[in-house]
């Protein structure tokens, strides 16, 4: 997607490959939006620390990472010797894995990676069907994404008012994005419409990450409190809801998404308001049978008692009203001898979801499993 | 309220009179949940500051404050021209209600002590009898509170969780408090419960206010982020929700209070748990016919694109983990070239509403105007 800094606009993905210095280049998530950086690994061991240090986070996003970390890795071996170099990239595996051990996007797209080389013999033909492979994963994730969006698209109308949650934007994905898909999708369809972006305490994902994301597009767009939409829902001010999901149920339609995306769902249906959840077919999990099952971390309290930002210095302010130099802060907001409970996802139930938008379409959630043939192996 | 500090306990009200010193005595509450300090006003003008300020805040604690103020303004008078005290104490209450244009709890306050003053005749005695009036306004105040705490707690059974939202506390009122009075009658009786405060954002008043005076009392509780509070529900965790009011239309049962009670209380008609308003009558409004007629005060987008809060020091910590040197800061956490809305208060439908719990006793929201004779009079 396209980001402007100082003045000058540049299209830019979340991960890409620079085959020259065999380098992952990564935007440093962690600085978002205060500072926009973009930082290339110089091995597979590096790579391995930006997913486990949260530089780069997203299942669509940390799939291609581990893609390109494993091609980055193979790559980097010297010699002709198959059987040292099969030794070599299973430690490239195995590293990569236990980046985010509980994460599948890894382990699955690097498997895609791993099933294209084997179809060489040898090192040589295997390094650069490596990298050809980490390659049509990335696009392909851009593709999916850019499905979603022209399914999407048809649900926004001109001056529709749209509601989002956390962030499902093109930062969690190689490009483009889940829940943000449908809004550029329909941005470059000349179509005008204003997004208000739930803050999304307590990591505030919506106020920073995604409102970055709609800024750089030129997106009309809002921050609210998570606080403020049933008042905006009652009075009008909302006609459509879309937001991601870590996990849609095949067999029931839940969605499990991050902590409030129940809440949001519950209010659009007091009032009548469509309420869409964006995925990749990635995310439906055909085995669980119910969203009870569905492990809910409970994350640090620290999240909850206070918050993450920067002190603005006047006078070393820069085109963005920030100081580069800013030093990001954790400020404790809330008594100091009071805890927390901190509930990092919920689930919601398919009566209160209007349609799930997939690259193979837009499904009501409880023709998922009537459709899971097409789906399951689509698109 | 017990307030304990260094280790030692004692009693405290949000507001009070110091007679030797002609002082008002109020809790800097901008301080609060971070430091915790008495001050004294030395004269009606900076009692008027204080009020302008924010060092208290809350219908009932501003209340008392003006009443006290006009009490001390009469008192520093000097000499025995009733004309020219008469004079005086136009300045006194003009300057002491223009603290807080808006509000209506001053005016009413210092009417009261007026009224009192015009049954005597010599200065002196005026001056008397308004200490004596703004010390049973604030008597009144608390006798409101523990009335509605002894209603309140009837609804209380041991082992519940009870949800409130921001702080309609006794750091709102003279002492007690609303909201929270059915907690303390409930501890006082010897009940055990766990309590929820939504941190209530962009304000974060549950989390600094309320967590404060829950964790001053030894009530059983915890802070959760406003998207936490559906989930809870929706896993039978929490029994009763219990909030205060800045606004009830006694013609129609309709609250105005904080941003996101509407959400609560949609969430909590959803899963059938019990949703109780909690308020002195003074907040009825008899006149307004619709919730919609209530102006939605829209606050300064500042307020949800970042935080206040207090950086740790190690090293420097006292008793309470922080550092009394800590400074206040604010941090910007959005993306800084976006913008908010900022909606401060909604309303919540009488359908939505269990109860109203006030110092004449609980009342269905469409009771209300049935019953105006007692509760227009009453207590």
């Amino acid at each position: 997607m396209k980001v402007t800094l100082n003045g000058r606009s540049r299209l830019c993905r979340t991960v890409s490959f620079d085959a020259d210095r065999n380098a992952v280049l990564l935007i440093e998530q962690r600085l978002l939006p205060h500072q926009f950086k973009i930082i290339p690994t110089r091995d597979f061991r590096q790579t391995a620390l930006a997913i486990s240090n949260m530089i780069v986070r997203g299942a669509g996003a940390i799939g291609a990472t581990a893609a390109y970390g494993l091609a980055q890795g193979a790559r980097a071996f010297r010699g002709t010797n198959p059987a040292q170099f099969a030794c070599h990239l299973d430690e490239v595996y195995r590293t990569l894995t236990n980046a985010r051990p509980t994460a599948v996007d890894p382990v699955n797209a690097m498997n895609q990676v791993r099933a294209r080389m084997q179809t060489a013999e040898t090192v040589r033909e295997q390094q650069d069907l490596a990298l050809a492979a980490a390659e049509s994963f990335a696009r392909e994730d851009i593709a999916h994404c850019e499905a979603i969006g022209r399914h999407g698209a048809r649900l926004i109308r001109n001056g529709m008012r749209i509601l989002t949650h956390c962030n499902a934007g093109w930062l969690a994905f190689v490009d483009v994005g889940s829940a943000t898909a449908p809004l550029y999708a329909a941005q470059a369809q000349g179509k005008s419409f204003h997004v208000f972006c739930d803050e999304t305490r307590p990591r505030s994902q919506g106020a920073t990450l995604t409102a970055w994301e709609l800024a750089q597009q030129g997106i009309s767009h809002q921050i609210i409190a998570d606080n403020a939409a049933g008042h905006l829902m009652q009075r009008g001010e909302i006609d459509l809801v879309i937001v991601g999901s870590d996990r849609v149920l095949g067999r029931t339609g839940e969605v499990a998404n991050k902590i409030g995306t129940y809440t949001k769902a519950v209010l659009a249906h007091r009032h009548k308001i469509p309420f869409y959840v964006a995925i990749p077919l990635s995310t439906i999990d055909w085995k669980l049978k119910s969203g009870r099952a569905i492990p809910i971390e409970e994350r640090e309290a620290g999240e909850v008692l206070g918050a993450w930002g920067v002190i603005r210095r006047p006078g070393m302010e820069g085109a963005d009203g920030v100081s580069s130099r800013s030093r990001r802060v954790f400020v404790q907001v809330a008594n100091s001898t009071s805890g927390a409970r901190n509930p990092g996802f919920d689930v919601t139930s398919a009566d209160l979801i209007t349609g799930i938008i997939t690259p193979a379409g837009i499904f009501k959630p409880k023709e998922l499993w009537t459709n899971r043939k097409i789906l399951a192996g689509a698109p």
